[in-house]
């Protein structure tokens, strides 16, 4: 039962229960390879395994508990977002893109192995990620199947994840207003997260309303969580946040800290976390984890 | 219909007609963007449209008329099967891997955008293919498309083409044997060409039979078509191929030509060609164009 992985369970334990189990279908999904193409299946394997904070797969889950959607189903969608979240990493850390040195409190993908090795694991993730999310054990219905790829295809592609970045690298050579800046997020971050909380739904069968308000709620969420990103980027160390940090300020680009200032920036994000819980109100104490995450991302330090 | 894109047409008006339908897709599925993500989409719409031999779609458009497959669900397989290469090619071309600066007779995405661009473009190629076989026009049949989806995930993951291109650039650095070099060219180039035709059969519900038949076929062809790809680099010119040539034997990279010869190189490719001629005999002459494709690799100059 997937409500065995969350029941009784505060937002640590259960943040650290579901990162647990995605670690294990994971490593399940993704076994080592036998021959010469080893390495980028071990750049894969390091890129999506054994750390990071497990947020959208966490979204994923608890989402699908919602809607009564079993353990397996649950883990395979969820391990599937985190191979599309660590494959977009895995890419935006490349030296011709940030050129970060440290992801996750470990040297980069690009760093630990090489660049070429780092482009084709990320290209080896996201393509698994399809695999799995139109794989059989999914779902019974290939209908919820078809539907979880597009979904997912329209969060990654060029009106989303993949065009977000895009904007970000722009971002870095044109200063941008607020509201391009907050097309550009949920483009980056933004859709993806909703389809963490959505895919859940989907895979319920759930009706339009509680869907379209966990739409809103992920919405809400992915944008307070991103101002906080940026918060931390402006004020967090290395050491606590596992990445490089005041790559933002020294690169002259416009975030959500640099135009409203850290006080309002930091309003923002309070007021967007609200807004998030109030969107649950029609959900029993079910989704309580999801109540506590909307809060949990204002006070993160990494 | 499906047919009258090749009935009463030679190889190479067949090709042409492919060629132009596909191209008709492929622009309404990678419409320009209008936000700032323009780039990325242009870079898209650069890699897949406008050039290249088709050679996999017109794979997958031949042989999805031999099972009564649809106009439209044909034509957007096979335009999803051009993008799912056309990303390849992008990713392939990168500094960090065959630093290419010629593709299809053009600069490659990296040389006419930027390296950050053509990685993003490479994902979003990727990512569109995936939701564009998934959605409803593809098939009316669910289940098919998540068939069509994990099949595609199979050829091009790390098992398929990603796996086959990493032992490629391992290929530089230690001399692989025949047959590693045998199951990289299955990995990187086989497995993409074998789901060109075996998608039309996935469409089209084939019985095990002919379906197997043509993944014999299309094994046949593929390495053959290597083959020739490897005699082409080393003999042929920039202004013929409309690439880089010569790189092979720049990089003391080992090759079917570096191992077998000139002349072995093209017994072999010639006897693979006759071979996958042969897989098809139990088709009635609606294959003709699938004969002359197997032919047709042999002569080829690009």
């Amino acid at each position: 039962m997937l409500d065995e992985l969350l029941q009784g369970r505060d937002l640590e334990q259960a943040l650290q229960a579901v990162g647990a189990a995605v670690d294990a279908t994971l490593d399940r999904l993704l076994p080592p390879a036998p021959g010469l193409e080893a390495p980028v299946v071990d750049a894969m394997r390091y890129a999506a395994l054994g750390s990071g904070k497990r947020l959208r797969p966490f979204l994923a889950v608890t989402s699908a508990s919602l809607f009564g959607v079993g353990r397996i189903p649950a883990l395979r969608v969820a391990a599937a977002i985190e191979m599309i979240h660590a494959y977009s990493l895995v890419h935006d850390d490349l030296p011709a893109m940030d050129d970060s040195e440290l992801r996750r409190g470990r040297p980069t993908v690009h760093r630990a192995f090489d660049e070429a090795t780092a482009i084709l694991a990320g290209d080896g993730l996201l393509t698994r990620a399809f695999g799995v999310l139109a794989g059989p054990e999914t779902h019974s219905d290939p209908a919820v199947r078809c539907e979880l790829v597009q979904a997912a295809a329209e969060a990654a592609g060029s009106q989303g994840m993949v065009g977000g970045q895009m904007i970000d690298l722009i971002a870095e050579k044109q200063t941008l207003d607020i509201g391009a800046i907050t097309r550009l997020q949920r483009m980056k971050t933004g859709d993806m997260i909703a389809f963490s909380c959505e895919a859940g739904a989907i895979q319920g069968k759930a009706a339009a309303e509680p869907r379209h308000a966990l739409k809103a709620y992920a919405h809400d969420l992915g944008l307070a969580f991103q101002i906080v990103d940026d918060l931390l980027d402006a004020e967090g160390s290395e050491a606590e946040t596992g990445k490089s940090v005041g790559q933002d300020a020294q690169r002259g680009k416009a975030t959500f800290v640099s135009i409203l200032g850290i006080e309002r920036a930091r309003a923002q994000a309070a007021m967007l976390s609200d807004q998030a819980v109030r969107h649950l109100d029609a959900f029993d104490d079910k989704a309580d984890l999801l109540r506590d995450v909307a809060r949990f991302v204002l006070t993160r330090r990494s």
